[in-house]
């Protein structure tokens, strides 16, 4: 089990190990971007596909929508440039959202980026099968397998820790762009030297009408392009010194190459004319005209498969990581705060896993139907995000306050308005999901709170008195089925421990009594052995009763200690041929501890049957 | 829960109502004789299957063949009729065997016994289908649901104890002899009016040759009318006083009855040249011949469901009733000889209720892929256990021994030449897998016996002296993971049995290490604290390292006791919520009881957050 643990993750990294874990600016982009860089894919496809309805007339809006897109998306870059300088210990919305605008507001960010996260691991994978799928059309029945053959990939990879999957990610994203950006070029060469192409005399004939709720629709589900654009302010403290211009660099880069994807694929394909066939993906169908159906085309498609894998790895560095943010905060379970084996988040990282398998096989691996979900979390977290550094700026009053405080609102107006763009026309489609789920998330996370806050008052040493009056010694109770070796040894330590031990023989054939009674006189060292009948045959509950009974009798607010003999079989499977009492008795215990608020303490003395 | 559990099965009744669980005979043959007397539906069935390949010149020779068969059945009728009075205070073929022909055969015996019942409780079920999907070819399609249906029926009815189910089991007994002796009566008069019809003007031409083979292959086949005659013979204790009497008259009417049934409707069928339909039994067709369309003709078939039924209910007496007797002997697990709420062996009704759903699954509810696995069973038991009441009566020499030795010795050899001609006919079709299996029960069950064995030598007392050296006051060792409330009661419990007390902190982030070292100088009531630095972030792994060096180091060859502090929560849920690290603790020591002999105690002290 070990072995094969550290053969799929790796040998185990200590702790000290920790600080040299980082990234620089390179690999860093690598981590980082994929998300952004890749949404260009499902953002132009369900652009497309929302356009095309209305025809020749539709597409020819892609253009005006893509510029109004990549505009929303330079105002949130500066201001998440701002982010990353305000918080270089690492800003999530989550944070800048509590420190600023309280707890609440800020538990709605967290839960609102948890979403996200899964969201994007799961649209990124399904949409690079699409992209696969284009070119190998036999894969499009193999939707939901492929999916999740490449989220199992992921996985490991991410639980193997930060660096080595950091440049692993590298090849696939230089890769996307050196293939991508070249493409591009010469698609603008080509464009400029055989001119446009009228949509008119190749789009498919209007089937609906060109509304603006159309147009509003199309804006939403192209909006999907930005997610992922936080991710750098989120993973400040991944980069090496100087960490917060580092990170700051990266994000301008970042949000530079998106807009020139965004932009010159979104062009092209309006100019050229390019309309999709049945099954394929838009800038698939944009590689085939450029390139043709040579090696160029699949070398575009794979560089697209590819980056949209590791694009799901943004949300496996970025989920977890704030999952332990929150963990610490005590807003969620303990487990997800502490470091596997090799320095990773490996709880967050398996339940991110688990979560995205689950959402694949729901929507059968189709990115249409996930997408109307996706978009409301980001730009939920957005807003706050924006909202809490005009906040922030507003109270450090530090140089040029106005300014970066007007930049953070002006980018908290855009994406607040882009918000309720994409709620109200995606609400049917499937954001009403997420709008519902993101309180709920809240109330549960307020609750674990609530839970570890509960405990921690119980268990406060606050008030106690450092001398406290020396404990009696526990009342024991053996309960024996028998005497025998096992049964002699438990009495013998119930000796050493107290003098008050009394043994329980529950009677279920009153012809063995007499014997069991006769082997005490010798071996039972003047323990009293109490004998109780059980017409009804149960063992456990005559014994629970005789607990509580004599507890009563005592009255002296302790409850008798429980000392169990057991023996210990060679293998597991053995004591099923033995009976379960012991085992039941404990749980039953167990139970009244919860029920009652019991607690009686329970002794387990094994026997080894190679004593 | 206990509530349903009372509703499904009635309220648990004491042990002192056992004595009365009696049945009369009236009640008694309805409880044993299902299996033998429905056995003539599926018997029937298989040798018209087995025949009607060969045309008239096959069916011809059912009638022959019913006569050996039944013959057959007079001498094992004969044969137990002795067992009964041999051993009246209940002579399965286990008993029997083992105690005249060595433990051994014995198992063999019960192995045979054991699969036997299994198949009987299947076939029966299924065979139930068939008569009724006969009447309403609807049910054709759900013979798997329809045989799981009447399963649970039975199983329920069997866990609300043997009195009750005797009385609900005698309605279809009865209805099914009223109303097939009937039939076959006006069957006799209308054959004695009409005179017999030619087999050669109504049966389909034959496909196959009749060949020795096929006859013996359908007389095997027809043998399985014989399977459930040893039932009274095992259940002699169940039957009013006087019991042997009792169950030997009972057993004389079952077989006579079972005979006029067989060849009544054997002969009936050949001799009126009836054919069946397809999907439909031979016995639906004799029915619709004699009776017509109408409200008789359902109430044949749903007698002969409703007998098949309660045939399955012949297995649950029995296979319960043997799994204690093996169980008694070591040779089972322990669970199946304990009695349940209502005085039945509801662990062995349960074990057999899964077995036959398994079964009746896994066979896709078809009777004829069932029946070759069975009679091999049955006639490998009769034949042990003739044998072994010759050997019986040998070392009896009572009354007339040699005229009873002849008489067993006869069954033993009818009986013995008959599974014969079973297995080697039927090998091909299934018998291979009983015949394969048998040996393996026996080995299952002499390792059981074995392990059981062996647990018992280490624990006799036997040599132990009396009188014992006072056991040292024990070491304890206490995990902490922070010092709190819980802790602090842990320490005062923790003193109150022993003077030898250390607790132990593992480090995983060095900074809390301070605060805790500071709590413990105030509340750490002078027990020494060891801090245990853990690089790798485990925790299980270092402590268990530390109790491994520190009991080396008393080298006193006993184990530190282990002490765990632990709170309870109001809800188990809420425990998902707390790092497990006491579980898992308690988990790797279990883990090194086994694997290393190691016997080191446990103690939990709990806590409650309401304390």
């Amino acid at each position: 089990m070990h072995v094969f643990r550290e053969l799929l993750t790796g040998t185990p990294l200590p702790t000290s190990k920790l600080a040299s874990e980082r990234l620089n600016k390179f690999r860093a982009l690598a981590a980082f971007s994929p998300d952004a860089l890749s949404s260009i894919a499902y953002a132009n496809q369900e652009i497309y596909l929302g356009l095309v309805a209305a025809g020749s007339a539709g597409l020819g809006m892609a253009w005006p929508i893509g510029l109004t897109i990549v505009g929303v998306l330079f105002v949130v870059a500066i201001s998440y440039y701002q982010t990353i300088h305000g918080y270089p210990g690492g800003g999530g919305s989550y944070i800048v959202a509590r420190s600023n605008l309280g707890t609440k507001v800020g538990l709605v960010a967290a839960a609102a980026l948890l979403i996200d996260y899964l969201l994007t691991a799961a649209v990124s994978l399904t949409a690079g099968v699409d992209a696969i799928a284009s070119a190998f059309p036999w894969l499009g029945s193999h939707r939901v397998a492929a999916a999740l053959v490449l989220l199992a990939l992921v996985t490991l990879l991410n639980l193997r820790g930060m660096r080595e999957t950091g440049t692993l990610m590298s090849i696939p994203v230089y890769l996307f762009l050196f293939s991508y950006l070249p493409m591009l070029v010469y698609g603008g060469i080509r464009l400029w030297l055989d001119g446009p192409v009228s949509l008119a005399q190749v789009a498919p004939p209007a089937s609906v009408n060109l509304t603006p709720f159309l147009l509003l629709h199309a804006f939403s589900t192209g909006c999907t392009a930005l997610t992922g654009i936080e991710a750098i302010s989120n993973g400040v403290p991944a980069f090496s010194a100087p960490q917060a211009k580092n990170a700051g660099r990266t994000l301008i880069v970042m949000a530079v190459l998106m807009g020139i994807l965004f932009l010159g694929s979104i062009g092209l394909t309006q100019f050229l004319g390019v309309i999709a066939a049945p099954n394929e993906t838009i800038l698939s169908a944009l590689a085939h005209r450029l390139l043709g159906n040579g090696p160029a085309y699949y070398l575009i498609q794979i560089s697209t498969l590819l980056i949209l894998a590791v694009a799901a790895n943004t949300s496996f560095a970025d989920f977890p990581s704030i999952a332990a943010i929150l963990s610490k905060d005590g807003f969620m379970p303990r487990q997800f705060a502490g470091l596997g084996d090799r320095l990773v988040f490996t709880n967050g990282i398996l339940a991110l896993a688990a979560s995205t398998a689950f959402l694949i096989i729901l929507f059968q691996g189709e990115t249409h139907l996930l997408v109307p979900l996706f978009a409301v979390g980001a730009f939920l977290a957005f807003t706050l995000s924006q909202a809490g550094m005009v906040v922030h700026w507003w109270h450090a009053r530090g140089k040029h306050w106005l300014l970066k405080s007007f930049a953070n609102g002006l980018g908290a107006l855009a994406t607040c308005t882009t918000l309720l763009v994409v709620g109200v026309s995606k609400f049917i489609d499937g954001a009403w999901v997420t709008i519902l789920i993101i309180p709920l998330v809240v109330v549960v996370l307020m609750r674990i709170r609530g839970h570890y806050q509960n405990i921690a008052d119980s268990l406060t040493l606050r008030g106690l008195p450092p001398s406290l009056l020396p404990y009696p010694r526990p009342r024991l109770v053996i309960p024996i089925s028998d005497v025998h070796r096992g049964v002699v040894k438990a009495l013998r330590y119930a000796r050493s421990i107290s003098e008050d031990v009394t043994a329980v023989y529950v009677e279920i054939h009153p012809e063995e009594t007499k014997e069991v009674q006769q082997a005490w006189e010798i071996w039972g060292q003047d323990v009293p052995l109490v004998i109780i009948s059980s017409p009804y045959r149960s063992i456990v509950g005559p014994l629970l009763e005789f607990l509580e009974r004599t507890d009563r009798e005592h009255n002296d607010g302790e409850q008798a200690t429980v000392l169990l003999p057991e023996f210990i079989t060679t293998y597991w499977w053995q004591n099923l041929l033995h009976n379960q009492t012991a085992n039941l008795l404990r749980l039953a215990i167990l139970y009244t501890r919860r029920k009652h608020g019991y607690t009686r303490a329970i002794i387990d003395v094994p026997f080894s049957i190679r004593e």
